[in-house]
């Protein structure tokens, strides 16, 4: 299968080419796989952030271990989780379904009431933190299809969340910054781990079947 | 891109047709997807459960709200995330990395004592949720992949995870299920979701341009 191979030739980029920059379509595309990837009851709870402008990413650097690929990379994607589930955001999304599909459906409608009982009772952290897995699903759609579009990139978690949502005046927007991906090209020649094989637990210590 | 087209073709399986099974050679390739996703420091700190078996599924129907693709699907995948890091499952990946690649290299090896260092001390829950985040990277691959395989899915939430881990015996081995991915083929004709318009906040409500 052709998404396997795009899985073996990725890798977590450690070296970007600061002279190469992600062409405009193909950021697009990547960010389409992310808008289109599967979100728990179809909330969406999440949004990105294209970061290209210079002082900002020289900002952010230094908020993330001082991993150049922030600033090497052309392209810093910041996957944003909601903050909460209010009532607010739960119903814009169930009336722009509404909206789309053209009717009101009584089950959709009844699914809604039961989101509103059960989701913002049960507070801020546990909200964001299920927020924040949804936001992982567009980033491992995103990852994909920067692979399919031959664009280098790198998940990364090793940033300080809160200086980047200072940065980024992303609590004011009721968001907190979950992963970033940079985007951008390889240099091979300064990459260390561009030429040592990919590492995964055989498929027996990580499946079992259970039949 | 032919990664968008897949994406706009699936959707969250509501009917599954009990008659149809997905061959072997397709599961495997969904796992594989799932085995060669990223995750934070290649830690894969989640592990697939394959449930065929009808006796474990019908149990699993149950705590599942009754969602009928537990069963009427042919493979139910398990997603269960390590509980904790704990010193023995970080050295395993990191002495299972050195195997693979046949050397030692010191900023890995420093890189491994920061792990030590800070993972364990933060405390089982916050490095469940950290673990459970890396599976739903996977569970995006899966999605994907079962999408090149023409084969149906539904990301399934709704359970309850302490009556599925006690099923499966999850908590004896470490792990808590986390989300589950049932696979099969869509029976159309029962299928309320199949022929509505997939819905997704437009590009301008999901994105923020920074330049």
């Amino acid at each position: 299968m052709e998404l396997l191979n795009k899985l073996q030739w990725r890798y977590a980029t450690k070296a970007m080419d600061p002279q190469r920059a992600v062409p405009t379509d193909k950021v697009e595309r990547i960010i389409e796989a992310a808008r289109l990837a599967p979100t728990s009851s179809g909330l969406q709870p999440f949004e990105i952030l294209v970061v290209t402008n210079p002082a900002l990413r020289a900002r952010i650097k230094p908020v993330s271990w001082d991993q150049a690929q922030v600033t090497d990379g052309s392209h810093l994607l910041v996957f944003a989780a909601w903050d909460d589930y209010t009532p607010e955001r739960i119903n814009g999304m169930f009336d722009y379904t509404n909206e789309v599909r053209g009717f009101k459906n009584e089950g959709w409608e009844a699914y809604r009431q039961q989101l509103l009982a059960t989701y913002p009772p049960r507070g801020p952290e546990v909200n964001f933190q299920h927020a924040a897995r949804q936001a992982y699903i567009g980033l491992g759609a995103a990852v994909i299809a920067a692979a399919f579009e031959e664009v280098d990139c790198v998940p990364m978690e090793g940033f300080d969340p809160a200086a980047v949502d200072e940065i980024l005046d992303l609590r004011a927007r009721g968001l907190r910054s979950v992963v970033m991906l940079p985007l951008g090209y390889r240099k091979a020649e300064q990459d260390w781990l561009v030429n040592l094989p990919k590492v995964r637990r055989p498929r027996e210590q990580f499946v079992t079947d259970v039949a």
